[in-house]
């Protein structure tokens, strides 16, 4: 996998031999956005379906990995959604549960080019868009879940600009900045505290992002910083929309309020990388001094009235479609 | 000066000898808040006046100096505020300029003291608080506006816990935490992406933080993000305070919309300064690559309709009261 962690500095490959890697890959966001998690956790119980296949205690050892991958991350659905495809699959030999790994990746790349085709209809000449957090082809295992309709929208010849969300902690907006680069899409870098500037001055049209877990009602979980845009964006009356393939749907779960929110840890805000200044290299620099504590909610809860759309690979729904949908 | 910008790393005095200098140090943020560069203002007028009293071009010189001082920040109206006191100095010499600088500081350091006297009643024991920015001593010359109550309710006995907005781009959270360390002073530093996550869940019951300027209608100027937290606090009906001395007053602007917003150069969100973890020493570091751009307004306006009161020296006032003041 490409290694998140070192983007946009550089493309690195991180390879994982073994299950445990692959967790702890999950686990320090060296691969991150809730449906390539999800595809990884599904290679990742399929690497210990092969490491354990001739132990004696087989069984045992892969519900200690399930249970491993699964707790890497709490908060994406698609962990769990990804894991229990592959437990799903029958008969249960070290090939097929790759070749369902691998079918569970391919359709959550499928999905992501069908929410593209899906979603680039919401987007015309000249808008302004915010988009928060990253949700390009790096999250989606391929082609992007929010990105997506922003690709091929541009893809078509539309020509707009993309407010790019820095998104304090772990500045994901900065691979977001890269992914647009890359195909040459308009966009600038703000704060996370800036978009209420911008939507007040009539400078943001329309705010796209992902989800981490979608809940039955419809409520979502989603990075960090995602309820506060929903909020501004209604007070603004701007158009808010959460794009998803179906493995971050979680029908199970009954509303927003149900979603464990993962803690993180203090030196995400602490410590930041980049290229040092005087050393002219990799490095990262300690930004508040040890006395300072803090609190690191990574997602946060968005209720479903706040959202006025989802883009699905089945269509822009409704609250009130994506509820039908889910029973 | 103590030097700002070095904190909380470490505390050094940076010295102003000539009012270039002086304008230097308000322009790069070495003394920021908005009293404070009031005071600095006045007294760099002063050290002009010194400068230039027995040259030929007396007059043209203040009035260059004058402007100098004025356009190193455009924003906070304490700034002009603190010129046209020295300018209105009679008789117009070098020793009643000091005397009149001095004046304008002493004048700024006493009304923070008796904003916190007034602005403590609004602190219950248990209470969570948010602020944003910093406004302690450094930032109002002593004493500070918003922190000035936060501090006295904490030297009274009160106990609370106070959340610090971290203040992307240039970090002022960190100011206002070394700050509240220095008094004992419980508190957390967060994302400014949080707000709205701690607001849901019951965790947040006050905003307090400052002003760089406050129209006669009752907008105010003040750092960027402040917005963002006022549309957040009314969505959630927590009261949201801002705390100024007279300096920060503007009758002369008639509403938020009047206000010249201060756009600020890129590098204050691509460069961090903090401690190289590998040189263990003060660095900075590029914390995004040279493609990207950005945006960087340095304040943005909140419209008096999201402002539940104004702590001021003269007392905790509403919109009402505040613009009959302000006649």
């Amino acid at each position: 996998m490409i290694d998140q962690t070192k983007l946009p500095f550089s493309v690195e490959i991180y390879t994982c031999p073994t299950y445990r890697e692959t967790a702890f890959a999950v686990k320090k966001m060296i691969i991150r956005g809730a449906p390539s998690i999800g595809a990884a956790a599904a290679y990742g119980l399929a690497q210990a379906v092969h490491e354990f296949w001739e132990s004696d205690s087989f069984e045992d050892s892969i519900k200690v990995a399930y249970d491993e991958l699964l707790s890497a991350r709490p908060t994406a659905v698609d962990l769990k959604n990804g894991l229990d495809f592959i437990r799903s699959t029958d008969p249960f030999t070290p090939e097929n549960v790759v070749a369902q790994a691998s079918l569970f990746a391919k359709r959550t790349a499928d999905q992501g080019l069908k929410i593209g085709q899906i979603g680039k209809e919401l987007i015309t000449n000249n808008m302004n868009i915010l988009t928060h957090c990253h949700t390009g082809a790096l999250a989606l295992v391929d082609h992007g879940s929010a990105l997506a309709p922003i690709i091929q929208a541009w893809q078509d010849g539309k020509r707009f600009h993309v407010f790019v969300d820095e998104t304090r902690p772990r500045f994901q907006g900065r691979i977001t900045a890269w992914e647009l680069s890359q195909y040459g899409i308009d966009h600038t870098v703000i704060c996370d505290s800036m978009s209420g500037f911008f939507m007040s001055r009539g400078e943001i049209d329309l705010v796209i992002l992902g989800a981490d877990r979608v809940t039955r009602n419809g409520d979502i979980a989603n990075k960090i910083g995602t309820y506060n845009l929903a909020i501004l964006a209604q007070y603004h009356n701007i158009p808010f929309y959460t794009a998803f393939p179906t493995s971050t749907f979680d029908p199970s779960t009954k509303s927003g309020k149900d979603i464990e929110i993962e803690k993180r840890n203090d030196s995400e805000l602490k410590i930041v990388e980049g290229i040092s200044n005087i050393q002219k290299k990799s490095d990262s620099i300690s930004i508040f001094p040890d006395f300072v504590k803090f609190k690191n909610p990574a997602f946060d809860v968005t209720p479903n009235k706040l959202i006025t759309g989802y883009i699905t690979p089945y269509g822009i729904l409704t609250n009130t479609q994506l509820v039908t949908f889910c029973q």
